[in-house]
């Protein structure tokens, strides 16, 4: 009725706890492979972002954004925290897939640059993660962010530090 | 009735044109704390993450957030995006806090060091931006993000590059 | 005579103020060239850590470096600080060849990843810079380390800020 | 007599082997002590670059450095390894101080802003590094260059790797 009017979105997502108990008894590529065939749940952040599209192979994971009104910042385009969500989720997932089971890993950091706006006429945003070392006890990756011309608009590196998991028990 | 049932949760948010029209016609400090008290609505993403409570002066931001599930990454801990997402904000925003009505900014990176795990048990997280310095073209920002218990869980830094906005026509 | 006796180097380098002179009145990859081929002097850093063997394409640098006990740290290998020479050197650079004539650059920041330890053992060093991408007002690139063996010893990405240069008065 | 006549150095340093055996017998600031001191070499970094007047306490390092022609880049400024290298042994060294006898670091990252051109005529520069945090396994800390009127130059963070020694034979 007015421009003010607000508009609103509703999500779900399923017990994160579910999947936890999941990590450590498969190798990473085989979790992520189970994740994106439906067997296994898509994190919360997943569905709170709207990511889709998940695809992984051993170094390499992508995953797209259509972007969103609900993603924007008070400049009128896509949030840099929901640009850097992409990118931290393609960089470490692209480590995981390198570690066999009983190896977890933790972000250390993540750099981001930030190389044009994105709105919603961006298109669909594929973001691709790349390992570029691994080490024994630390990987580095890295992701890159294109629009639907392929256009990079953001680029990021982070490090995973490595840590054997605790044995599980089912 | 089992423990896949899947959790929901619906947000609001306004028409994020209305607030863009507005940037450049007020200083930075005025618009924030015209948002801060109401008078502007809150950019989406400050409502897709649940963010709260920010406090904007010269040079300084701050602004919360209660950790929940749906920030959940597959390991079970708040996702670096979501956490990312709160230093950018503060970042920025303290440097928006230096700039006079007619000067807009736009963020060239993000450096997040990830410190501690963050989950439920963190309790109210506050992050904290910081100008460090403030030159003609470019301005540098660090924040803080720590727990219920003031441990740093995570730092970063941004650079911001400063434009002049073009004239505002209303 | 014992062990504590002094090792020593001694090095040279010319006036860069007469390069200073020549840089806006060529495109960067003309004036790289000429470094190169001798006819312009290297600039004194490259002398100070005595890098070598430049290669400069568009949107591709390449140097090395023969790692040499005067570039040690306590800990017994080579510096931090010499590896991040090496980094900035060849992404700068890079920057630099898609310059045309009147275009300067700055460099904004250096973001290394240290990955393995480098000492005189690892043989010949050959950093390597590459555009990621080139705006109208920054580039960014990357900057890879390997050593003899090809292994991957240290990564970094920098953002240049691009400037019209002053019109140059011979 | 003429313009390009060569200037040149002669920089001496000590074996830095000497140094190396006494790591991890001695805790981080004991060390740097002894190394102000003159008790132990100062490593041949520090005489490449020309650092001088350590200090250190438990947690913080500084350093200075008089710019010279020799440190100089292309642009006829201080190059920004030069900055780096100041910066990674600021922050390096002061997580070095909070390491007790036995306790050994290496740098993960280094990443660096750069936020004014430094000259001969900047005066003498003050590194100074501290640390932020101090886990178990990392620590982070953040270094500060200022020019001789006191204005922010360079800033950089850097998250050093820190490990169990092997047992030291004399």
């Amino acid at each position: 009725m007015t421009q003010t009017q607000a508009r609103s979105r509703t999500f779900s997502w399923s017990d994160p706890g579910l999947n936890a108990a999941a990590v450590g008894r498969r190798s990473g590529l085989e979790l992520l492979r189970a994740m994106i065939a439906g067997e296994l749940a898509a994190p919360p952040v997943m569905h709170l972002i709207d990511m889709t599209r998940m695809e992984a192979d051993e170094g390499r994971v992508a995953v797209e954004l259509v972007p969103q009104e609900f993603h924007y910042n008070p400049l009128g385009t896509v949030h840099g925290g929901v640009i850097s969500t992409l990118l931290d989720t393609a960089a470490a997932c692209a480590v995981h897939t390198t570690l066999p089971a009983g190896v977890g890993y933790t972000s250390l950091d993540l750099n981001v640059k930030f190389l044009r706006p994105v709105t919603v006429d961006s298109g669909v945003l594929r973001c691709e993660g790349t390992v570029l070392q691994r080490g024994r006890r630390t990987a580095l990756a890295e992701a890159k962010l294109v629009d639907a011309r392929s256009r990079l608009v953001a680029h990021a590196t982070s490090t995973c530090f490595l840590l054997p998991l605790d044995s599980p028990t089912p």
